[in-house]
């Protein structure tokens, strides 16, 4: 079994924003050599998340965002944690902080409009997530 | 290590559904032949997810399905989605498109009262999901 | 490739509650003597869940603890499950049953501000839940 890995960085500009890493993802599997596996994106901040979901209409990130605000708003009585970011640790929480793909042939193996996405909760900053490919 | 794979497929009758997808995932597993390790069960679709939860009572699906239907209604002022199924897609995020149970001695080591589901958001339709177990 | 697996127990005080288990997590890993990988931590049980989030200030636990509440109550009008825990098998799902984290060097990759948490829903009662570590 092979595994390698690496971090990247990634831009954000909003307070609440999804960017399409997928085209990373995809070049750093294709340049491990690995045909067989599994990759791991993985998200190393409290207030961002991974997740996957469609890449083509971004009507559809949008209608996300603009739903986990509806949901979970920046403002909610009773909220004590002084940094008044509780709402990205939930959105964290619930999103997931990692994804996983399977490899095959040394293509992820996902769905025709599925992409990985960076989910920014508390930006704008400079964030970083990690990519490791398992497999042979 | 070895990487064993196969696409399976499941048509789904609601635009909301649970389907206990357990006994397709264990005889996968315990054909494999891998005896130590992790299996991925994986949904390639973005309007639907793939969750792990209670198998007994099927009144806990009719409610948890009741619950994402009331936090997440198709009709939100504001959708831009021209589809109509921006809460399909919220859904899948949430509840994710992936899950992972470990292996051991070949068989899944899930709890007493979990199954694996396939977890249908914008149905009926005729879906798949991808199951990869790997280990030795 | 190594496969090292083990079970810990944990006892929870209330009926929603996160319970700090990444020194468990960290010793494990650390005398397994797998040096690059992934682990996996993971929840048996459906009333409960495994997430990762900011391990300083204590208030984000109850500030999400919180939000959970008020977005999913105990009581909704037309469930039907006879245990009265239809809210904590939703939250289940949602937070979901299992984490993963990437270990280089010996070391969780986890950022700076990440633990992981043991999510009680249904308590208080003694859990379990299992860790995995894969690697070599």
């Amino acid at each position: 079994m092979k595994i390698i890995q690496d971090e990247f960085s990634v831009r954000t500009t909003s307070r609440n924003q999804m960017i399409d890493i997928n085209s990373q993802v995809e070049a750093f599997v294709s340049e491990s050599g690995i045909s067989d596996g599994e990759v791991t994106v993985y998200c190393p901040h409290t207030t961002a998340a991974i997740t996957i979901n469609e890449n083509a209409d971004p009507s559809v990130q949008h209608d996300m965002l603009m739903t986990l605000e509806e949901l979970l708003p920046q403002d909610r009585p009773g909220y004590r944690h002084y940094e008044g970011n509780s709402d990205s640790h939930c959105k964290s929480t619930l999103v997931g902080c990692s994804e996983r793909v399977l490899v095959k042939n040394g293509k992820l193996q996902l769905g025709t409009w599925q992409s990985v996405f960076f989910c920014e909760f508390d930006g704008p900053r400079n964030r970083k997530y990690i990519v490791q490919v398992r497999g042979q």
